[in-house]
């Protein structure tokens, strides 16, 4: 007599990244209408339950699907314009120049199809973006399958989307209201940076994200210059301002956070906000180490960002797993800093929490969304295997992905991506603007 | 009226690494008796040449097989046998008691035949080895047909495998002896470092280097730890011991090299010494951030070594090339640092030049050996692709590599491994050596 679910998945291991640090050999996840009902051990299972589609997984780690908790999607189409260029040079010669010629609704609408399909396959089945035009970052995420939280971004000087900081927050908005009743597709408050705000504009952010309830997403404390022009032009650190005027909060997720101190530190785990810390692109644009190590101490949620493929070059959350626990461990001169499980805990748990969706993604639960990614570690490099916790971190990289399911669908089989638009198409899509920026 | 070459290899890309920074588009390179004989424009080369084999690549790059500049390669089978414990702990509590108990002539042959199978297949067609049983390394790099230097290692403290310094050196000259004649195979005299060889065994290990014409490969200034112990013992900074020993020369491969004063420097750049530099290993074990772009403006000749399975996790080149490029910009906060084709040179002829072998290795020049890979950036995650250079370092992966030749002959063709042994009998191999340790 057997019950009948929609989904059984058999796997070697189950690392359901909570409780923390634990690997259940053996073991099998249920799903039934895009959730998680049961994990119990495959011996369990085989003989209890049927479903519709049956997963063999013999090799291979289940774990939650990874959440990407800072990103700017549509710059996909500018990966490795430029590189090996401090940062303001980077922005002023080669993004910004290239931005303020080829960004449209069309550029946002293909380079977030071309992220969207990048990060699936990668076992990423969330992000948190930020970019032009959310409404169309919106619609490619939804044709994709992808979960996103799209950011309402916005800031005071016009671009060729929207002439000042009201009309960004009025554009964005609008999006909100089109793609409400997509159930993959959130929303959240996006000021860019404390230096491209006003104190103004900040006071309508915040009061729309306390109405609507979002989440606030910002870049802040990146480098030191931006810290010591704040000091000049307002008198306080970017994060006392914040501070003082109401923005911190546990809504609140600080992308970068390289340049921390003491007060700073404190003013971010008083008010419970999280960070989003993107250990890659930090090294690439010289950023400098975020004390990630001391965050965690203060009891600060962290989740990882891969930051726009401009400036990394790769959406690749297990990358970003890898950097985190090997740049804390060098910036700190301790080897058991960021070990393997906390680094998986961001990737997945962490960024989940940080955007408010502790309670539907980020581990394996019942309850919880069927947002999985299965990694098979039967190859070569992968041998021998003592600890697949560690070797998630330390060995296998995003080309181990197999499987993904959103929200129990499968988006990634075998290897293979399940969207309704071909790779030979995304191809397409990519050498068009590849063309148009004159290459 | 076509000439017949062995292998015509027609790239999308051809980076010879030599000249520095150069990228030829649509180039084919020829290859016959195992050496690179021409490089040229395909449109010319498809009128004017036939070969045996031909390969056509149209969205590849050709580039030179990669140069592993220090690994251990035996210590695959103890990939992720611990992490994130400082090195101390992670030698005395993992890694010795595993080897005293374990390590014999069948594991080093295993595990090398491992390594070289995990490095041919992610493009490393030499590696620069040192572990115990030398003898043992050789027979499985022949046997799996990728160039290796195989270290003749020396220390003072008995083992399974030898009694004294003496021994080691008995040993492993004459596993020189027996491998003497086989062309992918040379030897290097690796007195493992100055805190366990005594300055009685340096002054044997320089007469035999001097007398053999070798390379001395030893690890040096890995932590601050090391260098205070040499003062206190010898009165001197170990780069300095080893000066006034005779040991620095053109021959010698620092490896780690991560704490170096000014002074250490200008002794490395003086004596015209080379710098194997491992910043996975380094920032995995907390060791701290080598000065390379310091070293590189003092003229130090600079590779790139993944260090052994059990501190990295991953004897992946790329991974080691990004790594470089990243970790010397954050460590110098200089995004300048390190540029992308600085990080390919360090990998392919900064390694060959440090081995000596920069005239047979290294480069896409006629009259090389064609030691080669080939690298796929046909993949989404690899578009847009505005410099191939910047890829290879900032994008592609080890999954990427499509093609490797070792003297011109094929050892990885499509992505599968052309090796006399099957992978289903490495992986019986890699999980009878797990069952072993007990787990």
């Amino acid at each position: 007599m057997n019950e009948i679910a929609d989904l059984l998945i058999h796997a070697r291991w189950v690392i359901p990244v909570q409780p923390a640090g634990v690997v259940l050999d053996d073991h099998t996840v249920v799903v039934s209408k895009g959730r998680i009902t049961d994990i119990l051990p495959s011996a369990d299972a085989r003989g209890r339950l049927a479903a519709r589609k049956v997963f063999d997984l013999p090799d291979h780690v289940l774990m939650p699907g990874l959440v990407n908790l800072h990103t700017h999607a549509a710059m996909n189409l500018m990966r490795g314009l430029a590189d090996d260029l401090p940062l303001m040079r980077w922005l002023q010669e080669a993004i910004w120049p290239t931005e303020s010629r080829h960004v449209s609704a069309a550029f946002v609408h293909d380079g977030s199809l071309l992220a969207a399909a990048e990060m699936l396959r990668g076992g990423i089945t969330t992000c948190n973006d930020m970019y032009f035009h959310p409404e169309a970052a919106a619609e490619a995420f939804a044709t994709a399958g992808i979960r996103a939280v799209v950011g309402i971004v916005m800031l005071e000087f016009p671009t060729p989307y929207a002439s000042d900081a009201d009309d960004y927050l009025r554009k964005g908005l609008a999006a909100r209201d089109r793609w409400q009743r997509e159930p993959l597709i959130d929303f959240a408050i996006a000021p860019h940076a404390p230096y491209t705000v006003s104190d103004r504009s900040f006071a309508r952010a915040l009061a729309l994200a306390e109405e609507l309830e979002l989440p606030i997403h910002i870049h802040v404390h990146e480098t030191a210059g931006e810290i010591a022009d704040s000091i000049t032009t307002h008198g306080l650190r970017p994060l006392a301002r914040l501070a003082r005027l109401g923005l911190l909060g546990e809504n609140l997720i600080g992308v970068h956070a390289v340049h921390l101190d003491d007060a700073d530190i404190e003013l971010l785990a008083r008010h419970n906000c999280s960070v989003a810390h993107c250990p890659t692109s930090n090294m690439k644009l010289a950023s400098g180490i975020a004390p990630i190590p001391r965050l965690l101490e203060a009891g600060i949620r962290v989740g990882l960002g891969t930051d726009g493929a401009a400036s990394n070059n790769r959406l690749d959350l297990f990358q970003e797993m890898r950097h985190a626990a090997l740049l804390a461990k060098v910036g700190s001169l301790d080897a058991s800093a960021v070990p393997a499980h906390a680094a998986l805990h961001m990737a997945t748990l962490g960024g989940a929490d940080a955007l408010g969706m502790a309670d539907r993604i980020g581990s394996i639960e019942p309850g919880k969304a069927a947002d999985l990614c299965a990694v098979d570690l039967g190859a070569l490099h992968c041998r021998p295997c003592f600890d697949p916790i560690s070797h998630l971190v330390y060995v296998a990289g995003r080309e181990n992905v197999s499987h993904v399911w959103v929200n129990g669908e499968t988006r990634v089989d075998k290897g293979v991506q399940l969207l309704h638009i071909r790779d030979s198409e995304l191809l397409r899509i990519a050498s068009v603007w590849q063309t148009r920026f004159g290459n």
